[in-house]
């Protein structure tokens, strides 16, 4: 058997080896290097710089986790962003949404779509909605130039290193904010509590100082250094812990991790981030 | 650097490499083979036959969880035992319980103890406690020995490969129903809901067949090859749901997990392992 290994700066000393039995692709483009293999236990996989991004078979635990979570907090979500998200899997759960009228994505490498459109049509089908607009931008210059515009911004980056570096920073929460209408909610990836404390106690601290309402939940991939990614929910209103509906959604029966009770307990976190993420 | 590799044979298609600085022992005895390493950003770490047992920095997510979810439940806990459990850290937990006044470990490899007590000293503290009494037997005689006797019983075994597989079958399930007094509770470790469907499957069906309230509750290993590890709660009256209060533990600001609202949270599990878990 050949193995992909993954390697990552902020997981040192841990790596994750998947066990992969073709390479499908291998695209250099102007921001990354987008590779595609097919594994042995995780379906197709997709890789940038190294790094793993989404596998066919846990892909859902993250897509459904940062989509359903805003969007049945927000009582209703009219106009949707997504900034990265290239690989479509956010956009999809995002047309379940009956309600939404717009949904822009946001996405500075062109090629992750054509990569993906080609090796993921099991994530790419929601591009073919009517509602889609897809905008091949830099995510932080799109939210500057939008005031007030979206109910829901959700930012479905990869890790601080690289392109989606400047998608960390206090300014890009700041824009975020302003890019929301006065009852707005972003959603963004927010790292793992098991290895991540400095970004996350940075990101919280931003997310607080911006936004009435900050809190951070996870959901878990098994394919992730940790098996845990977090999310940083930023409202200038609704409290995901007071507000929202999830038993509201008509679709529940045919997802794969998300249930109202899911949504509920994402957000309780173990004992030691109270250090980083106090309450 | 150099790397420990784990691969098992039920993550198939999928390792774990930890970067370690030095190996401290390996000691083969009658039933495997027990290593420790210095590791890069883990701590020293416990390895039987090739398979992570724990590292120091998150062997209390597990511990924590196996104990203090059964003991906040069980109003009046006073004889338990712990089966396997020879790096103390299961023993350690219970010991905080005041009200606890026997804990029996029943280890099958006195090894494990010998060599924990040497190269982790922040696990072992808790055997030097006079209510512990260490047994180096067979677990599954250990419980058929002892009918009606435990108020808990934690099964804190390793995996069903080697030593441990008679501690996944269904006579062993009827033999803890045996040793627990008539408002008993037990707790076995059961695998990860990511990969091990089958034997989740199994010992549901067990646990559903000889105790009257059965649940699957789970917690956060990163260092475990999903990053999820799950344990089975078999109990002939108490409701985890229902019963108990986590919030009376008097040494909640000492555990590095477990919160009264994680106590909760844990039993909460994905949609997909309702295939194999249902209600």
């Amino acid at each position: 058997m050949e193995w992909f290994e993954e390697r990552l700066e902020t997981a040192e000393g841990r790596t994750v080896r998947i066990g992969v039995t073709a390479k499908r692709a291998c695209v250099r483009s102007p921001y990354q290097t987008i590779e595609v293999f097919d594994t042995v236990s995780f379906g197709r996989m997709l890789v940038h710089d190294g790094v793993i991004m989404a596998t066919e078979r846990d892909e859902a635990h993250y897509h459904e986790m940062i989509v359903h979570v805003p969007l049945a907090v927000h009582p209703a979500p009219r106009r949707v962003l997504v900034i990265g998200g290239g690989d479509g899997g956010t956009v999809r759960e995002v047309c379940r949404h009956a309600g939404v009228e717009e949904i822009d994505l946001c996405e500075i490498d062109e090629q992750v779509v054509t990569v993906c459109r080609e090796y993921f049509p099991g994530l790419t089908g929601g591009f073919a909605d009517p509602r889609v607009a897809l905008h091949f931008a830099d995510g932080a210059k799109w939210v500057a130039e939008h005031p007030g515009y979206y109910d829901v911004i959700l930012v479905d980056s990869s890790d601080p290193i690289g392109p989606a570096e400047v998608l960390f920073r206090r300014e890009f929460f700041a824009s975020l904010h302003g890019a929301l209408r006065e009852d707005g909610i972003a959603v963004t990836q927010s790292e793992s509590f098991h290895y991540h404390e400095r970004i996350i106690g940075q990101i919280s601290r931003f997310g607080r100082e911006i936004f009435p309402v900050y809190r951070y939940y996870y959901t878990l991939i098994p394919t992730y250094p940790s098996g845990v990614i977090g999310f940083s929910f930023l409202s200038k209103r609704f409290d995901p812990l007071r507000d929202g509906d999830p038993g509201r959604l008509p679709f529940l029966a045919d997802l794969k991790y998300y249930t109202p009770e899911i949504h509920r307990a994402a957000f309780v976190l173990p004992a030691f981030t109270r250090a980083f993420l106090p309450d």
